[in-house]
């Protein structure tokens, strides 16, 4: 069979190699998901059930691929960082975006029953994705800091207007009228003096987003070991083990990345 | 909330527009897929299964995204082509294969079911994905032929060594042992001398893969309609629908080109 | 010494290589060439030694790069054509495009004196270039075509706008104001009209740019041979040689691409 | 005209922006030197002249872009470094690498005359160049070093080689052959013990290449000025003026950058 004489179309492939020593960020959307959300009654202004698949989904991504340090979502959205000296699949962007997408995507169909029970999922959902390379620590923390700005700025805006509508008894129409051109402070000071709300006490999960990393725990297991003497007997023995841990606080300030001071190299 | 003040990253975003006027190809593989097969208890040298939501998963894709004129599936991989001219998703390459590589994804898991019945799915598959270029439609067409020759190489390697394990009761050293430099006709020679099949009478979606292709077909419908007479009554009306119609024929050759001249645009 | 050590900084290259079977065109620019022209004082509206230095330029780079099949230049701009199936320099686009701007460039400076005789070269002048790959006969004829469609609506301007200056007494300002909404066939009549000139008779140098190709013209040289007697005589040789011709003729339209088949290349 | 209809081949250019927050270094290398050498009579191991000249070539790069924070050359290359928050030409690598190969080529031509007097120059030399970004100050300073030890190893080797066949009386071949194998000191040992000449006295420009950077120098001026009872008079004034210096010293330690704390900037 004339393999050869067609072989040559893989020379067509373009390298997509990411600069060496930058972080690498994957960052996925949802696609259409407005539309998703109302067809599977996803709860306004958030749905717990969907924002935990969502991270049940990052967790999967994360045990596949241990060169994430650290992933961040919101909403439809999540973003996982590559430590800058990766060398995961030669550091191939398509590759990595790739499989990004499609362990998340597949995930997100598997663990669907587990976070929304026997509420069927009507159709195959969808994500895409993309590549951003980031030089330096600062600029890498400001990209996660943007994420979580953007998160708040949603939240709060989401938490007003869905008030308005759901406890205030306006229209969505009269919801979007009333917010227009109000500041953070006016939307805060909605909350609280009309439906008695601190947006403050509002659950941090919403308010800051899904944080997740790769920590070291202690564990104590029980191994059988032999005594000098020839007997065996069971003894305590504690190993550490990589897991991942969420976290729902804020990434933007300092005391985050001090108390968590392996997640980030030094670039030089 | 200093959203501006983060808002700089995003101008690290680079953009990767495939160039205008050329077919653009995605093709996934499906990752660990040895492993994933023996798991699954993929029947060996070909499990009509999984071959089948294989392609139910890229109906999925083709059905969401219709800029792509022809999609060529075999064993775990799947290639679809965007038409040159297509502007989806301002022809950004990240876009493109991460949304095909997600909705895929998605899809294999959401029908599982349909193929696999009640045997379980052990976890998420992954797949990953690449996007090249072709100028002319002489290239495109030596990319699927390429594609489909290795489909037939595989298959004729294969299918004799499995009729050599499974029939001829060697084990999977020996058949590999004894195919060591064999050529096609020589395989050819030992499953019809030694286990008189003749390799043309195999299923032709286990020799040529699986082929999809947009189709116009005409659909008789009732539509109830009002008479002159101010009566109504039920009249049949003939529409003509687009749908995805799969092939196991030779891609390679001119006659399938010939048979569906619209599917490649010429390039002048 | 620790060669090895920073060796590594290597790899921080990336690839950069033009897609296959595309034609690749790199264009220069003049890098503030308004300015040099004042400097140099460059005749108005065109200064056939410029000109003339330019395309001797382009003839420096065709001649050391035999794989451009077509240039074509006007102004302070030249336009030069790699071959689709060209592997120079292994096809890296940086390469090819500084490659082409450096030989330029010393060109320009060491044939000035072949042009502009004892007017001096008050600096060392900047040309910038790109490249852009085009993946059809169609595409890059379009592409020539813009060229020359610029370089006619450019020079129709400046003639007349340097007429009505150097001839009819009007201030730049006042030209520029005339001109301001001015159709071509405005621009016509008014050097017919006004100054008894007809455009279509102005130097084709002017009107339609250059446009450099490689062409066989066959030589007779005269050859010392030896005669079967032994004896030796002076015997006229005719040979093929390949050297580049200028053209200054309309290559939009049909004609010249008709009468020099050989330049673009059958893409199917 | 019809211009628009051929305007759409502008949309095949690819945007080719450098990554932000990277160091950019285009690197030029003398195309076909050893010949250009040759042909041009340069002094074995080193022709001064022509180190003058790339160094005045690389001098009128640096006076033209300023962003350009450090140079550094040796035998016929040179290496420009942009400063990382560079947004010259929007940081296109494709303008940034013409520019600086067209700057330098011309360069070479022009100020020709003023090193090599009255030897001609025979025809147009070429160089290429390529762009390389780097993320880190670590990694920039790891180029750099990679290029003076290169420099190093060369010039070691050159004046050795060039000492044997000069002074030695050693054809080029025996040369080669009495080098082959040997380390640094052996290299060191034969200068010292056969020829007296102690390498660490060679000249720093030929050992360490040319470092070129930019520094303020207090510059004083005569100034016309006019005293307080309506009398001028000429006033010295002291004014600070951004001017290239050369340097001829190790930039692989500690030293250079300490003295010079204002070329790198901090990438946090």
């Amino acid at each position: 069979m004339a393999k050869s004489k067609f072989e040559y179309v893989r020379n067509f492939e373009t390298d997509d190699t990411c600069l060496r020593n930058c972080y690498i960020v994957v960052r996925l959307d949802g696609r259409n998901f407005h539309k998703f959300a109302e067809q599977h009654k996803f709860t306004k202004p958030n749905d717990d059930r969907a924002l935990g698949l969502m991270t049940r989904s990052a967790r999967s991504v994360m045990g596949d691929l241990e060169d994430i340090i650290i992933a961040y979502g919101q909403s439809d959205e999540f973003s996982f960082v590559f430590k800058r000296t990766s060398t995961l699949f030669k550091r191939r962007a398509s590759k990595l975006m790739t499989h990004v997408a499609s362990q998340f995507s597949s995930s997100y169909v598997f663990y669907w029953k587990d976070f929304f029970g026997e509420q069927p999922l009507l159709y195959p959902p969808g994500f895409d994705g993309r590549v951003v390379l980031y030089p330096t620590n600062r600029n890498l923390r400001d990209y996660l800091s943007w994420r979580q700005a953007d998160c708040h700025i949603n939240n709060l805006y989401n938490t007003v207007f869905w008030t308005l509508v759901q406890k205030g008894g306006l229209t969505t129409v009269q919801a979007e009228d009333r917010l227009k051109g109000t500041l953070a402070a006016d939307k805060n000071e909605i909350l609280f003096s009309e439906f008695d709300i601190n947006y403050n006490n509002e659950s941090a999960l919403h308010k800051k987003g899904t944080t997740l990393i790769w920590e070291k725990r202690d564990e104590t297991v029980t191994k059988r070991m032999k005594r000098p003497d020839g007997e065996e007997e069971d003894v305590p023995v504690t190993r550490s083990r990589r897991t991942v841990q969420d976290y729902h606080c804020d990434i933007i300030g300092e005391q985050f990345w001090e108390e968590h001071p392996d997640i980030l190299e030094d670039g030089c």
